[in-house]
């Protein structure tokens, strides 16, 4: 079997926990391919760790392996597990809602518990808070170097019961209008992405040169109201100008041309910051 | 032919759209080698993107491709180029000012404009705002893989086009003083580095030893004026005392042994900031 | 020979210096194995170079390289040196008591220093401030691409002689407390260890679900005195409770569930703070 590609998310951020995973995988196979994903997914943000695994996990190919370490609950009774995507890729994370996106959008095919008698490096037993270590990036990298099947990971259980966690749905209303969630407020480049679908705004009338109203509220209070531009990309409007745009994958995003929107109106995100866009009169 | 090392540079920051560039470049060709250069460059500035590649491009193997994605006119009306230098590498970037050193101090023998028809990411097209996933980096790995040559990039142009922004350059004044400017000051360690060659010191009159005079000004405004000690390393004064030494890449710097100039005396970079040496009296 | 990992950990941050250390590495032989250890050591903190080291060094395989770049005095009279330990590893660093812990819990084999004629990059004799690059990353690559023999680094020297740097050693004080130091400090999660091995715990009578008395102190001023429980993770205790529990490398460890401990009550670590632990009454 070929060895597969190996990519690591946490919300380790920039320490020393990362180089010991990377140290288990390594010794498990010198030969595989490990890529950093991201460290710096905010602690215990489950759910943004399922979002930043749909960032970039269809441009990886379709047998790659995901190592997913957002575990607020680590050694306590949730599941290890491994999911098999529709499209192919391995995901290695703690059942805790990590899985909500792709389950959702790409499909989960087949979902097996760790078995820690097998998959969990030896002589960790002791250890009950770095599973990121002792138990995904053991399992990760057996499954990656094919030392073990999809099949050795552990038993299979029900793709039903593999945990998601709520969160506001992009939907169309009646009126014109489209609400959903912010789910980024990325602070490097202050720019703001949501999880409606960019091309959502041409099916109910809104297309490139109009301008439409933007409301963003936190748990029901609006903290910004605008009428903004809708544009292609930054440099259609001046420096310093707002504007509405599509992110690389194709949502809805609101900018500043070479300024910062999160910083400068104090945007965050999550399932209490909800988004509201309408043509502008 | 061979395969050749890829190292990328963005100013993107400890985020996501690293893993999408590499995914995109693992997916041309899993045996890339693939390196990280800095994600930290300052955002927009492109000079400092220009100025990075200068500091680490001369210690890699000649045939080797760098990305460097320093894009705020991203979507709009700049070329994407593949410059191939006198010194064998390549650099794929935006032709928006980021050759401007490499131009100047190293020489480049042939630029080409990007094909996008064949050398971006299929199915990307209506995508305007990462051209570092979807030209730049997909176009690198198909040249460092060998899946194309620097020739079916796309249409040569002519190296006098390729963009260069100004900068105070460094001189030597008739009064015995050399001017330059301040390109970079790095909070971490607090090290000031100028663009004006160590060895220029010598060739009139000030040697390890000597105390020189330095004053930086910021817009024409003076806002350090002291007089230092000429030194080989940190350790030959005091540790918190102040000198003036060589950077690696053999510029002249100024640094406190174990303490932090530039964030005591609040001095940035770039082309507002002016930097005068002069032997004390 | 066959050829080993490289790993490397510096307090450079997140800058373009660790690039050029690759560079080197990589012209020396394209098909080593690179890894980032951590480039976030506290600067200048030789102690916590060795603290970290310990952290991951031994998930390794035992044919692996270390670069270790903590030097505020480089360029001064430390030995350069590469340490073969006794569990395998090599480790390339200045002799400045960054050995210190693997000298004392792993053992050193043999400790070679050296010879910048023959293991220094080619024509950087007249750069006296990067090492890491010039000197320790260059000798490193040859030896982990078994360019050079270990031999061959430069002349052995006593072991006796590899600088140690002195700290609070664990102890077992007579009237059931363990004392020791608080050796990080971690803003990331707010978790604090210590040098406290956790099995010392039991011997002296303090279990699980046992409720035991911490005191912390900085230069013996008591900055944290509480009573807390003792479990085994995070989520044995409600989500901002404060607990005591084992580290990863099996150490006594200060932690709140979801909460951050290190930047709530303000701790620093180092030589200069010191933890106490006895059974509560």
């Amino acid at each position: 079997m070929k060895k597969l590609a190996l990519v690591m998310q946490t919300d380790f951020g920039p320490g020393i926990a990362v180089c010991a995973m990377k140290a288990v995988c390594h010794s498990v196979d010198p030969d595989l391919k490990i890529y950093d994903g991201t460290h710096h997914i905010r602690q215990f943000d489950v759910l943004t760790a399922s979002d930043t695994l749909m960032y970039y996990l269809p441009y990886w190919p379709k047998e790659t392996v995901f190592i997913s370490v957002v575990d607020p609950g680590v050694g306590t009774k949730r599941r290890s597990c491994v999911a098999r995507l529709t499209s192919g890729q391995y995901v290695v994370t703690p059942d805790n809602g990590a899985l909500t996106y792709v389950k959702q959008e790409i499909g989960i095919d087949e979902v097996r518990e760790i078995d820690e008698r097998v998959n969990r490096l030896p002589d960790s037993q002791n250890v009950h808070i770095f599973h990121g270590r002792d138990v995904y990036s053991y399992c990760a990298a057996r499954l990656a170097a094919a030392v073990i099947t999809f099949e050795q990971v552990g038993p299979a259980y029900s793709v039903e019961d593999v945990v998601e966690i709520d969160f506001p749905r992009p939907t169309v209303v009646g009126d014109g209008s489209i609400t959903g969630m912010v789910n980024h407020a990325y602070e490097h480049f202050g720019l703001l992405s949501t999880n409606i679908p960019f091309v959502w705004l041409a099916e109910i009338g809104m297309n490139y040169g109009d301008t439409v109203k933007v409301s963003i509220s936190h748990r029901d209070k609006v903290v910004y109201d605008r009428v903004l531009p809708l544009a292609r990309t930054f440099g259609e409007v001046a420096v310093g100008e707002t504007l509405v745009l599509s992110t690389e994958t194709r949502a809805v995003m609101v900018a500043i041309n070479q300024g910062n929107f999160v910083t400068e109106h104090n945007i965050g995100y999550g399932a209490d910051w909800k988004f509201e866009i309408r043509k502008a009169d």
